[in-house]
């Protein structure tokens, strides 16, 4: 299955990454203002969401529902954001994204509103151990 | 199942209704810019994409699929959006949206950008008959 896949240059810069899943590469968006995952399937062509093939589906929508519930878990946020936009990185990624009341975009979108500010190795680490005992 | 479901006002004024499928009630959102459905679970009391029974999860992602699908047949977008934000209205709701390369907030998400601009009653019922000719 994932032989031909290759995680989009820009994609790759922009996040460190946090496991493998079935169906789904998950990626920690290296940006400290918002706890930000990116789902990015594992297949290659993919641009829209309903370009996924039906059997991969379901497996989609338990990885999104895994995501969320994990950030939940781990940051007990104020909302939820889930999106598949890629207007500029052209290979379907799916943002799953934990937003407070007082976060730096709220109550707006999270997309281009402030410069990221990346993770401290010691800070990135730590996020890491974190999501991974969540259950990611 | 949707006795007890009430569209959230914020909603309401909007958009304008254009259908009701098996899980969602099918809105326009009433802004010319983009071609932009909405689509609300019928259910009472969801917020986040993770608080979706079970049993719905396929119905609803096999609706966005629909919505993407038909979008695309309709107006031959250049890229799809899809969206479940809900920070500023609490009823969860599912944004999909045709983006084009020349549109009002390209390639930024839509949300915010301009101040929606509403159809004309003329363009609105094309719009309606279009989308419901086109599957809707």
């Amino acid at each position: 299955m994932a032989e031909d896949f290759q995680l989009h240059e820009r994609l790759a810069e922009d996040t460190v990454e946090v496991a493998r899943w079935t169906l789904s590469r998950v990626l920690l968006m290296n940006d400290s203002h918002y706890p930000w995952l990116v789902l990015v399937p594992q297949r290659s062509g993919l641009r829209d969401f309903d370009d996924l093939a039906e059997a991969d589906l379901p497996v989609m929508t338990g990885e999104i529902l895994r995501a969320s519930r994990l950030l939940k878990a781990a940051f007990r946020p104020d909302k939820m954001n889930v999106a598949a936009l890629g207007n500029q990185v052209p290979q379907l990624h799916l943002h799953v994204i934990a937003r407070f009341t007082a976060d730096a975009a709220w109550p707006g979108p999270v997309w281009g509103v402030r410069p990221p500010e990346p993770y401290t190795p010691e800070a990135l680490a730590e996020r890491l151990a974190l999501l991974r005992g969540a259950g990611a």
